[in-house]
C-alpha cells in the first residue's frame, strides 16, 4: 500500500474538525488533506464550515496558516513567469473607499521596469473592486485567459485581470462559503485567501497595503497590524519578499468614489496632479515596489524615481498601452469627459461654517453603493457612472453653504438615500481638528530598508 | 404585512451564525428561526454546522438552552397523555456499560401505578441502547406507532420504543450533523437533545441518571454535574418535575455486557436476585420515580414499594405483559435461556492472585462492540446473543487461575481481539483498594426531598 493510499484511508475529516475545535494544531498533512478533498468535492461543505468556524474561534498557529495558503496556492494553476527578465511584483490592498491606487501603481512600475501581474478583486461590501473599476473604461477586458494576461505583461510590462477558475480555486470555494457560514472575519483565512491568489501569479515580491480606520474593514490599528505581520511573515516563509504598510482608511482616499470617477482621478495623478492624499499613497506604494523590483536602490529613491516617471508621461503613457492592449478604448483615457457619465448631479452643501472633523469612511462607500457603484446583492450589475465627488476633506475649512460633495446619479430614489446617508457622513466642529491620522501608519516586514 | 411575514424575511441565518460567533446570546425568535427553518429545509446543512461549531466554542445561557430545547421539542408532535390518569414519569440515562436499568424500571413503576412512556435510543459508541436490548427478546418491536405505543401505554402501565418520524425531527436531523462535524461535545447541545426527545413523551416527571467516570460520555464528574444541572434547570423551566442522580460508571453495571445476556440479568433482579450494585442503582432509581410519580409520600417509601412489587413478582409479571403487547416471545421471560445464546465461550482468568484494583470500563464496552453487540458503523446489524459475563467486580480478591470474565461470542477473530482489550482492562493489584467509589454520587435537582 502506497503511502498516498494510507493517507486517503486514514484521513477523517471529523478528526481534523474535532482536533482544531479542542484547540489543537493541525498537522501540514491534514490541513492539505482537507484542503484537496474539498477541492475535487469529496468532502461536503457542512464539515468544512464546521471546521471554519473552529478555525475563528480557536486561530491557528504561523505553521497552519502557511500550510493553509500553501494548500490553497497549489489547488489550481501557479504561474510560471520565470522566462520574464524583470523582476515580478505585485501589490494588495485590503479594501478600502475611493482606493485607486492598483491603476496608478500597476502601469507605473511597469514604466520603472518592473513586470505586475496582477490579479484582483470586485467590490465587497462598502468597499470598491480594481474590476468594477477597470471595467468603467468602456472594452476593457478583465476576463484573460493565462495565455492573453501572459501576452499583456509581456508587452507592456503590466497586465490586470480578475480571479480566473485555474488559479488557487480552493479559495474561490472556500470564500463561497465563508461569505454564508459568518465566518469571513479571521485574520488567518483572509491572510491565506490573499496570499494563495497572490503567490499563485508567479511574483517574487509584494506590497500589501494594510488599511485601518472607520472604513476598512479592520477598523483596529492592532488588528490590521496583526493581519499584516501574519501576511508577511507567511510570505516570506515561502520564500517571497513581502512589505506590508498600514495605510490609514478613515476618510476616503483622494476625492473621488466611483467607477468611472476613480478612473478619471487616476489619470490625474498620472498627469501628475490629483489630490495629495491619493498621491502620497501612490508614491510610497510605488517606492517600495520599485525597491522590490530591483530598480531602485531604496524606497525613497523609487518613490524619486515614480514621481519622474509621472512627470514625464511615460506612466500614463503605459497606462493608455494596458488599456488598449486589454480592449479597452484608450480616447476616454485622452480625454476623461469619454468616460461614462451620470445623467445627473446634485450638490450637498454645508448648513454650518466650520472645519470638517471627520467623514464617516464606510458611510461614504455604502452611499456609492446604493447610488448603484457597488453590489448590495452578488448578482446586481455595476453602474460605472454614478459615485460621489468629495470637495471637502477632513481638517478643511466650510462655511455655510458651500459645497461638500457633489452626488453623480442615474436614479433619483437612490440618490435621496445617498444624500441622506452622506449628510450623516460630514462632521463639522467650529475649530479645526487637532493633530490628524497620518496616512502612513508605519511598514511591517524585514524586507530590506523600512523607508 | 403579518409578524410571520415580517420574521420571514427579516431572517437571516448568517446574522444568527455571527451572534453566536461572536459570542452574543440569541433571542428565542432567532433560536425558533434557525430550527423552524431547518426541520423545513429551508437553511442548508453548512449554515447549521457553523452555528453548531460556534454553539460549542461559545456556549448558551440558560435562557436560550430552554428556547432551543423548546423549539426542537416543538419541531414535531407532543404526545398528549393527559387522558390517562395517572402521572407520568420517565427516566432517561446518559449512556453506560452494562446499564439495564431501564427494562427494569418501566416495569417497576408501572407495576407501582406509575405510567412510563419510555422512548430510548440505540448503542452509541462503546457504550449499549436499550432498544438493542429490548430486540434480543426475539419477536419485540421497538417500532410501534403512536397509536399502538398509546395503547400498550394504556394496557399495561409502560411501553418502550424507539424515536419515531414524529418526534423531535429537528433532533434526528441535528443529531446526524453533529456527528459528522465534531459537534456531539457540547452539554448544551446534549441537554436540548435529550430534553426535548424526554418531554414530547407528553411526561410529568422525569428522573435521569447522569454518568460519570471511565466508562461515561463525561468522564469528569464536573462535567457530568454541570450537564446534570443544565438538563434539572431546562426541563424546569419547561414546567416539568426533574431529577438528575449523579451516578458512578467506572466500572461495568451489574455483571452482564451484551443484548440478551443484559435481559436475562434484568429477569435476575425482577426476580429478586442479582448483583448487588444493579439492584441498589434500580431501587434508588425507582424510589425517584415512584415519589415523581405521587404514589410514594418519599423517596425512600418508594424505594420500599420498589422493594416489595419485586419480591412479589408483580414487577416481574408487568414485564412479562409489556413483551408480549409489543410482540416479544414471553417465554424467554419465563426461562431466559430461550433468549438467544452464542455458539462458542471462552473464559479468561487470572495470571496472578491479589484484588481487583479497577476494571477499563470503557475497554469493556469497546470489547462487547468488536464481538458484535454493538455498532462500528451505523449500518452494522448488532448481534443479540454474544457479550461478556464479568466474575469479578473492583474490590474483589482473585486467585491466580480463577475466571475473570466469559467471552460468549460466535465469530473467532473478534473473540480474539476483545479477548486481549479485556486482558488489558483487568488490573490486580496485592491489596485491596482504599475507598471505592459510591455508586450514587449525589442527587441534582429541587424536585422535593433529596433521599
Amino acid at each position: 500500500m502506497t503511502s498516498a493510499t494510507v493517507s486517503a484511508q486514514t484521513f477523517r475529516a471529523v478528526d481534523v474538525i474535532r482536533a482544531k475545535r479542542d484547540g489543537k494544531e493541525l498537522s501540514r498533512d491534514q490541513i492539505e488533506g482537507l484542503v484537496r478533498a474539498y477541492t475535487r468535492g469529496d468532502i461536503p461543505d457542512y464539515q468544512v464550515s464546521a471546521w471554519l468556524m473552529a478555525v475563528v474561534l480557536r486561530g491557528m498557529t504561523r505553521a497552519e496558516t502557511a500550510a493553509l495558503t500553501d494548500a490553497m496556492l497549489h489547488s489550481g494553476e501557479v504561474l510560471d513567469l520565470s522566462a520574464l527578465p524583470a523582476r515580478k511584483v505585485d501589490k494588495h490592498s485590503t479594501g478600502g473607499v475611493g482606493d485607486k491606487t492598483s491603476l496608478v501603481l500597476a502601469p507605473l512600475a511597469a514604466a520603472a521596469g518592473v513586470a505586475v501581474p496582477m490579479i484582483s478583486g470586485r467590490g465587497l461590501g462598502h468597499t470598491g473592486g480594481t474590476l468594477d473599476k477597470l471595467e468603467a473604461i468602456p472594452g476593457f477586458n478583465v476576463n484573460l485567459s493565462v495565455a492573453q494576461f501572459r501576452r499583456v505583461l509581456e508587452t507592456c510590462g503590466c497586465a490586470m485581470i480578475g480571479q480566473t477558475a485555474e488559479i488557487a480555486p480552493a479559495d474561490r470555494k472556500l470564500y463561497a462559503l465563508r461569505d454564508v457560514t459568518g465566518t469571513v472575519e479571521s485574520p488567518y483565512l483572509i491572510c491565506a485567501s490573499i496570499m494563495s491568489k497572490k503567490l499563485a501569479e508567479g511574483i517574487d515580491a509584494l506590497v500589501l497595503d494594510v488599511k485601518t480606520g472607520s472604513g476598512a474593514f479592520m477598523k483596529k490599528e492592532e488588528d490590521a497590524a496583526f493581519l499584516a505581520e501574519l501576511m508577511v511573515e507567511t510570505g516570506e516563509r515561502m520564500g517571497k519578499q513581502v512589505v506590508a504598510i498600514l495605510t490609514d482608511m478613515d476618510q476616503p482616499l483622494g476625492r473621488m468614489v466611483g467607477n468611472a470617477l476613480e478612473v478619471a482621478e487616476v489619470v490625474e495623478i498620472l498627469q501628475d496632479g490629483g489630490p495629495g492624499d491619493l498621491r502620497q499613497l501612490c508614491l510610497e506604494l510605488a517606492g517600495w515596489m520599485l525597491y522590490l523590483g530591483r530598480v531602485s536602490d531604496s524606497v525613497a529613491a523609487g518613490k524619486k524615481a515614480s514621481e519622474r516617471l509621472i512627470a514625464s508621461g511615460e506612466a500614463l503613457e503605459k497606462f493608455r498601452t494596458m488599456v488598449e492592449l486589454q480592449g479597452g478604448d484608450p480616447r476616454t483615457i485622452d480625454d476623461t469627459k469619454k468616460l461614462p457619465q451620470a445623467q445627473h448631479s446634485t450638490v450637498l452643501t454645508s448648513l454650518k461654517s466650520g472645519y470638517i472633523s471627520s467623514i464617516g469612511c464606510e458611510q461614504v462607500g455604502t452611499a456609492c453603493v446604493i447610488l448603484g457603484g457597488g453590489r448590495e446583492k452578488k448578482e446586481d450589475a455595476v453602474d460605472p457612472a454614478v459615485g460621489i465627488v468629495l470637495h471637502k476633506k477632513v481638517g478643511d475649512a466650510v462655511s455655510a453653504g458651500e459645497p461638500l460633495a457633489t452626488i453623480h446619479y442615474n436614479v433619483e430614489s437612490r440618490a435621496q438615500r445617498a444624500r441622506q446617508l452622506l449628510e450623516e457622513s460630514f462632521h463639522i466642529a467650529d475649530s479645526p481638528p487637532g493633530a490628524t491620522r497620518p496616512l502612513i501608519h508605519r511598514v511591517i516586514g524585514k524586507s530590506g530598508e523600512k523607508n
